[in-house]
């Protein structure tokens, strides 16, 4: 086992999320957003904001580089327009909240940023925001706007799933030794950029990322990180930002695999696609989220037999799964991959599906012991 | 700041969930079941369990020591009951899986042991269990009829939650010092007893428990365990069993009070009544999980005009929160406690709901610089 390190570093100073610089760059933004309002006002044009459009028609797939791309189309939204009157205040509204975390170096979450700003307009009985749907929605666009990742405007998401393995990291000044973080792991925050989440010592060769804690407790629990050399984490689910954001930093900073054992479903296929590509309506997350290179290693639809699985595993497919299956056998990064067509379709004709935690019916850690270091062993995943 | 403790213990040894002594206790509980039936066999009589019964009727509120208590009706469970067999072949299955885990010094999630112990009966097209629907109750009997925790049967549940503060805890064999867990904290695992999880140096006075990792991001970032000298813990919701395990042992064994700051809604104070009495379909269990001197520090129903709240933080009620939050309000332990029923009248009569993040309205930290130190200044929360 390596040397566990445990000196406190003073780089990230207590409290602070951001570096001063970034927060800085973050400000220049936001100030040039109401600056060019300010102008346009003053030499009596009107107020206009410029967001580029979210929709689908404007994401492109570039399959050259494997990721998402927004397109150049912009929407206009205008003060003195009854139809975008409201959603321009509402913009305004955000920023100024933003500026406010920023200048306080505090963050907080879309639902707090939600209050922040909802109020009664003076005079009125009219709501700024009625419900966080109208909110939400804003933050995205002022995102593209700024070209800022949510977390540089201080707004966390819901820290979900933890890490244990081979590695050292440095989380808001705290040493943290993954090697010896118990039973329960790290709680992965929902924070990791730089500024305030470092990677010391690392001997790992990949990451496995499983699906659920109790999953994530079977390979822990057999010191599967040990044996194998990796990190292991989970997200308890759809994985939050944070999660994805650490696995593309670990994958891009440290050139670690990322290697997901997920169930094999449409759920199980769905998650792996977030983390490969992130969702279309998202795409402008593409660049700060996505891992193109990421793999999915099991649950395999081959595996009942190649497994020699006995009925007791299959879960028939339901008419829902059978839609989502054939959706997602439709996104760009699938449509054109022989593999995964083969995989989804093979999915399809079985007619049922199996959960990672089925595994335990040829022994208990089968899992950990057998079926995944022999996957990895013969190279056998999915890209 | 305390200093930070490193050594690691070597108390627990690695893979052990669970000490010999107490796994050689609990075999013998299984072993025990099993040779009532064997003994009743070879003298010519028919297998029979015998089940403490977890009905409604069976469970007393015992109002003097303020918990919830199972009765002593018990139901019996026969081989040759074409009524009971199945169940009777299901609660021997279980008890075989158990031991089976035992005896490899392993544990796995309820789905585990429904996946292990589901396969089609030699020469029929009998499933053992067709649905994990009646895998759970079965293992519940099992708890009753042993007298056992869940996790002593090697059983494991999701875990989910993390925390921070002025404690060390030695998880797993490694030491945790939780006033160095960065921006993430420590996962609370699923399985705490003493035997995995011991508790090292402590300086905190009390323990604040909230429900989200958003609201429990705002209170480690500013700080609030260091200030207040606490521990800070979030269960993601409705916490998990280790959650509330863990509670119940930092109140019991250190003696820390568990002040907890939740939504003022029936989900809220369903929480609530889940970490102070646990739930009455579960009453065996409540000797090992239920807190009844839990706090209830906020958000109280008073605080829109006690702490000047603007219109933004109301939620209409809907019927449903009606209907629960009078469901609630009869419970035993709030049936007969007059500042409860005035907390749920009020928050009837108010005709809205509010959130903890709702107190951003006032100030980005107000809830933790202000609104909670002086609650707990004040001593004002509901018992």
């Amino acid at each position: 086992m390596a040397k566990k390190i445990t000196k406190k570093t003073d780089s990230a100073p207590r409290g602070s999320t951001f570096s001063k610089e970034r927060d800085e760059k973050t400000l220049k933004k936001l100030v040039g957003l109401a600056d060019v309002i300010a102008k346009r006002t003053l030499s009596g044009k009107e107020p206009r904001l410029e967001i580029p459009m979210r929709t689908k028609s404007n994401t492109l797939w570039d399959r050259k580089k494997g990721v998402l791309q927004m397109g150049d189309a912009t929407a206009e939204r205008e003060l003195f327009n009854l139809n975008q009157a409201k959603q321009f205040m509402q913009t305004i509204l955000h920023t100024s909240t933003i500026k406010e975390f920023i200048d306080a170096n505090k963050t907080s979450s879309l639902r707090g940023v939600f209050y922040k700003a909802k109020h009664t307009v003076a005079g009125t009985k009219e709501n700024t925001f009625d419900t966080q749907d109208e909110s939400d929605p804003i933050l995205e666009d002022l995102e593209v706007a700024l070209g800022t990742l949510r977390e540089e405007l201080h707004i966390f998401a819901e820290n979900r799933g933890v890490m244990a393995g081979n590695i050292t990291v440095i989380d808001g000044g705290d040493t943290i030794d993954c090697r010896a973080s118990g039973k329960g792991g790290h709680g992965i925050p929902s924070i990791v950029e730089e500024d305030v989440f470092q990677f010391g010592k690392c001997e790992a060769k990949f990451v496995l990322h499983v699906e659920k804690g109790t999953v994530w407790n079977r390979f822990n629990e057999d010191r599967f990180w040990e044996k194998n050399n990796c990190i292991l984490t989970h997200g308890a689910g759809q994985p939050p930002r944070g999660v994805r954001r650490l696995l593309q930093r670990l994958n891009r900073e440290l050139k670690l695999p990322i290697i997901c054992v997920l169930d094999c479903d449409p759920w199980g296929h769905y998650i792996y696609s977030v983390i490969k590509q992130g969702s279309i309506s998202l795409a402008f997350e593409s660049s700060r989220l996505a891992i193109p290179e990421a793999r999915f290693l099991g649950i395999r639809s081959k595996d009942f037999k190649e497994c020699d699985l006995s009925d007791a595993v299959k879960i028939e497919l339901s008419d829902n799964d059978i839609k989502r299956a054939k959706e997602i056998a439709a996104y760009p990064w699938f449509a054109d991959n022989k593999a995964w067509q083969k995989e989804i379709d093979l999915l399809l004709s079985n007619g049922f599906k199996m959960e990672v935690e089925a595994m335990i019916t040829k022994d208990i850690s089968y899992v950990t012991e057998e079926y995944v270091p022999q996957r990895l062993k013969a190279r056998d995943w999915l890209d």
